[in-house]
């Protein structure tokens, strides 16, 4: 699997008033199964392997366990290939640019989420720490360029496990769940998620199908991701920042 | 079209302390093209047709005008009809979603970029007044909800001609270009489009397709974003706050 070598969180410019910055590498990623191209996705380059697996996992398109994950042979940084098998949804390649896609005039949730069991009870939370662990993300990454997200991975107590930083949201939250995919520590049952921006619909459905029982943000929740954590039984709380939370959905996890 | 009636930007959340808040509106909808369904996007409801005329033409999909855009007639308020001739690829329904990227091996702009013109000289613009652009959209939804994006679009002088909210950074520019593309109003050659957080390869690529020279935001840009600007002849800023405002691509245009 890739090392940290093939980490590039950031890229010298040099802005007009003559100061040497950095800004935060954005490159594509062609996500290869078996030799087959799946998707692309904009990305900062870095534990590829763990954003493939973790979007494929995501999307609930896997139907094994992982085989074999890593940078392709050939001379790009910029494709990953994954050994595993998929379910056959996979060929009509979905995610949001689907031929026919039955929304419309049907409920949201029920046709656009993918498939995952309601959470167990899980851990449960003191309401201090839930508003403090955006604090206790590591994000070099951020300092550096002020542009990049950051998902990280808790344990009730407040210990941080895991922490991965992408221009994408999405992508960042990929890499944590992919992480614990490829060392077999899903689902989440005993876990918190924390990101650094917004709660949109995506974050809690990959949460969610990860096992996920426990997500907060520093911001905003949208509509229909309250609602679909309320329909997952999860605990969903945003706005966390300067010793405040606010929960949304799940709250008798919250103590 | 779809009139102000259907813009619904923010809904009702109880939080688990018993207050009463608002969050922002996140709804599937799906954009169709004489008949055949394209894409699905997550967006803010609201000015739907506006939003799958930008996304089609941000993409390089059109073959000629708009003849017709609205909601589709069946009871459902999440899908809208786009009557436009389309390019063959189309058909591919390329996007992010490729069957085969070609992305690895060559260089990401000429694989990944939709085809875009080099900008023309267009409007210069003073500095402070570049730094002061964030402070002058108007952006109703995201002062109850604290969870939508905007892109505002200006005239050299300053002045607010348009501008959108939404739970998508790039619908948000989508809808404004769009707008401009119904009213008859691209290319953007004396313009300039503000956004209110990042700067990503999306929005610098939707930004040049419509032919606007100077894209300014609040937030950080990416390593992509700089380079797609700087081939493109665009003049891209961030961090535009508290007065300042960073200079990452033709700087020939800020006075």
């Amino acid at each position: 699997m890739a090392g940290d070598a093939t980490i590039r969180m950031h890229a010298p410019v040099v802005r007009d008033d003559g100061v040497a910055d950095r800004v935060a590498v954005e490159e594509p990623l062609e996500i290869r199964v078996r030799g087959r191209a799946l998707a692309i996705t904009m990305r900062t380059p870095g534990h590829d392997e763990e954003l493939a697996v973790g979007f494929l996992h995501g999307e609930g398109l896997l139907a094994g366990p992982i085989i074999a994950a890593g940078p392709t042979p050939d001379l790009s940084n910029n494709a990953v290939e994954i050994d595993v098998p998929l379910r056959p949804e996979a060929r009509e390649r979905r995610f949001y640019t689907t031929s026919s896609c039955g929304v419309c005039g049907k409920g949201a949730l029920e046709e656009v989420a993918v498939h995952a069991e309601r959470l167990g009870p899980g851990p449960s939370i003191d309401r201090a720490l839930l508003a403090a662990l955006p604090d206790r993300l590591r994000q070099p990454g951020f300092a550096v360029t002020g542009g990049l997200h950051a998902t990280g991975l808790f344990d009730p107590a407040g210990t941080l496990l895991c922490v991965r930083e992408d221009v994408g949201r999405h992508n960042a939250m990929d890499k944590v769940i992919g992480r614990a995919l490829l060392d077999d520590e899903l689902p989440f049952a005993d876990r918190i998620l924390c990101v650094s921006g917004r709660l949109s619909f995506e974050l809690v459905q990959k949460a969610a199908v990860a096992g996920c029982p426990i997500l907060v943000g520093v911001g905003a929740p949208t509509s229909l991701a309250v609602e679909l954590a309320s329909d997952r039984a999860m605990t969903l709380a945003g706005f966390a920042r300067g010793g405040r939370v606010n929960v949304y959905a799940g709250a008798e996890r919250v103590r």
